[in-house]
C-alpha cells in the first residue's frame, strides 16, 4: 500500500529546506487534566500556520521541471490554499486557487498574500471542481488535491517522523481526521516505525464520516456537516480510507462543547493559539471518550488559523 | 551596584531545577513587519505564564531554612502572586497573598490553585501594605516584593542570561518596564555580558513614569495610570531606578492602539498567546518609535496571562 514510510522519508528530505521543524511542547496542567503524558507536536507553528504546508510542499517539489513550469491549481478556501500558494511561490511557479465567492475576506487576503492567483466561483463543490478543471486545461497547471493524493499524504506524515525521532517511546499518536490526509500519513509513519504504537483518529461527532466508514467497511461520506472544526468537514477519500482502515486502531468522536473547552484550555494554559480542528484530539481526552491513562501520547496539533474576531466562547 | 551578573548567575543555578528554559522563537512575518530580526524569548511559556516566576523562585529559594519555615507574604493581584504561591509550594512553605477584595475571580482562583493563602483587603495601596505587615508580624513570614528587591531582580535577569547564551551576538535587548524588576535584571545581564549591546525599555505612554523619571533624574511616580498593559502600572523603585539610569540606553513609550495591534499580530502570526504588557516592546517597533532597522533584537516576551473573555479588540 502506498505511500510507504520510504516515501515519507523522501518527502522529509525534499521539504527539509522549506518547512519548520516544529517544536514539541509539554504542559503539566494539561497532563493533570487528562491523566496522560501529552506531547504536543506544534504544527500551528508550521509555515502558514498548519501541517498542510508539508503536504503541499512535497507535492510542489515532487513535480518535474516540465510539470512545474505551468504551475499548480487547487480549489480550497482553507489552509490548503495558503499552503499551496506559499509552496508554489518558493518554487517560483504560479498557484491558481479556486475559491467560493463567499469565502471570508481574511482567507482571500491570506492566499493573495502568499502570491496565489484567485479565481472565484459559485459556492458548490460542482462549480469548484469545474472551474479547477477549466483552469488546469487552460494553463496546463497540475492539480494538487488537499488530501486524497499520495504526495500530500507522504508530506503530512513527516510531522510524525519528526515527533518519533525525538520521542521514539511514544505509546500512542493521535491526530484529527477530516479527509484523512494527516491521519493516513501519521499512521504510516507511526506503525512502520514501531510495532507497538497505537494510532487514534479523532473527529467531531457532527462530522463522523470516518467513524461510520470504518464501521461500515466502506466510505460513507458526510453531507454538509456542521461543526466548529472547519478543517474536518471533508470526508475520507479512496486513497486515505484503506490506509486508515489498515493502520488506525480506532476513530473516536467528540462533542462540539469539548472541542471548545479543549481549545480554550490550550490557549489559557499552554499559551498556544490553536484552531478548533487542532483541539479535537485533546477533546477526546477531556471527554474521556478513550482511556489513555498514564500513557505517553503524541498529539499532532494541526493548525492555528482562525478569526480572532469570532472566538467560539463568545458566540454562546 | 547590586545585584551583579554574578548574582544573576547564582540565581540561574538556584532556580534551574524549578523553572522552564523557555524557547526563543522567530517569526518571518514579524521581521518583515518591523524591519529587524526579532528573537522572542517566550516567558509566556514560563511556569505560571510569566517571567515573574523566576524572581519569586530566586527569592524563595534564597531564604535560609529558618527564614523559610515561616513562609512568604506579598500583596499582589497579578502574576507576582501566582509566581510566589507556586515557588512557595515547590519549597513546601506557606505563601500568604494579600489581594484587594475586588480582584477578579479568575485571579483569585489562580492563586488558590497554586496553594496560596489569600487574605482580602480594601483596594488601596495603604490597606494592602498594612495587611501585609500584619500578616508578616503574626506569621513571621518574609515579605517578597514584586520588583524592588535584589533577589527578585537577579531572578528576572536569568531570562536574558539564557537568551544571550543562545544568541551571543544580539545587538539590542528590549523589555517592558513597570516597576523595573525585569528591565533591571535584563540590563545587568546584557551589559555585563557584552560591551556593545544596547538595552531599551518600553512602557505605555499612559504609564510613562520611567521615561519621566530618567528625564528628571529622580523617581517621578505615576498616579493611578490607565493602560491596557496592566502589568506595567507600577512605578520604578529605589533599587530599580539607579540600575536603569546607569544601564538602559533609553525608555521608549507607545500608544494603547499600538499595544493592541502588536499583541494581535503575535497571536495571529506567531500563534502565541501573549498579554498586553508583553506586546509593549514590539509596539515600539510597530509604531517606529525607535529605529532598529536591520538589527538583531532580542525581546523579552514577559507573559501570557489575560482574560480570554475580554480581548481588547472586542472592546473597541
Amino acid at each position: 500500500m502506498r505511500p510507504t514510510i520510504a516515501e515519507i522519508r523522501e518527502a522529509a528530505k525534499r521539504i527539509h529546506p522549506h518547512v519548520h521543524r516544529t517544536p514539541v511542547f509539554t504542559c503539566q496542567s494539561l497532563n493533570e487534566q487528562v491523566g496522560a503524558e501529552i506531547f504536543l507536536k506544534c504544527e500551528n507553528l508550521q509555515k502558514v500556520g498548519a501541517f498542510k504546508f508539508r503536504g503541499a510542499c512535497n507535492a510542489v517539489f515532487s513535480l518535474s521541471a516540465a510539470e512545474a513550469a505551468h504551475g499548480v491549481v487547487a480549489h480550497s478556501s482553507g489552509n490548503h490554499a495558503q499552503a499551496l500558494a506559499l509552496a508554489a511561490r518558493l518554487r517560483g511557479i504560479p498557484a491558481y486557487i479556486v475559491m467560493p465567492a463567499n469565502a471570508p475576506a481574511v482567507k482571500r487576503a491570506a492566499v493573495a498574500g502568499y502570491g496565489g492567483q484567485i479565481t472565484f466561483c459559485e459556492p458548490t463543490l460542482a462549480a469548484r471542481e469545474r472551474v479547477q478543471e477549466e483552469l488546469a486545461a487552460s494553463t496546463g497547471a497540475c492539480v494538487v488535491p488537499p488530501y486524497n493524493d499520495l504526495r500530500v499524504i507522504a508530506g503530512q506524515g513527516t510531522a510524525t517522523l519528526e515527533l518519533l525521532d525525538e520521542l521514539p517511546d511514544l505509546q500512542v499518536v493521535m491526530a484529527p481526521v477530516g479527509g484523512g490526509g494527516l491521519l493516513s500519513g501519521t499512521a504510516i509513519a507511526a506503525t512502520d516505525s514501531s510495532a507497538v504504537i497505537r494510532v487514534v483518529g479523532v473527529e467531531p461527532e457532527q462530522a463522523d464520516d470516518a467513524y461510520r466508514s470504518l464501521a461500515a467497511g466502506r466510505i460513507v461520506p458526510s453531507s454538509d456537516p456542521q461543526t466548529i472544526a472547519d478543517g474536518l468537514r471533508a470526508s475520507l477519500g479512496d486513497l486515505t480510507f484503506p490506509i486508515i482502515q489498515a493502520r488506525v486502531e480506532q476513530i473516536v468522536t467528540v462533542s462540539e462543547a469539548a472541542i471548545v473547552a479543549a481549545m480554550r484550555f490550550v490557549w489559557e494554559r499552554a499559551k498556544l493559539v490553536i484552531e478548533p480542528s487542532a483541539a479535537v484530539p485533546l477533546a477526546a481526552l477531556f471527554e474521556r471518550r478513550i482511556d489513555l491513562s498514564g500513557l505517553r501520547v503524541g498529539v499532532i496539533v494541526s493548525g492555528g488559523n482562525l478569526d480572532l474576531d469570532r472566538l467560539p466562547w463568545q458566540q454562546t
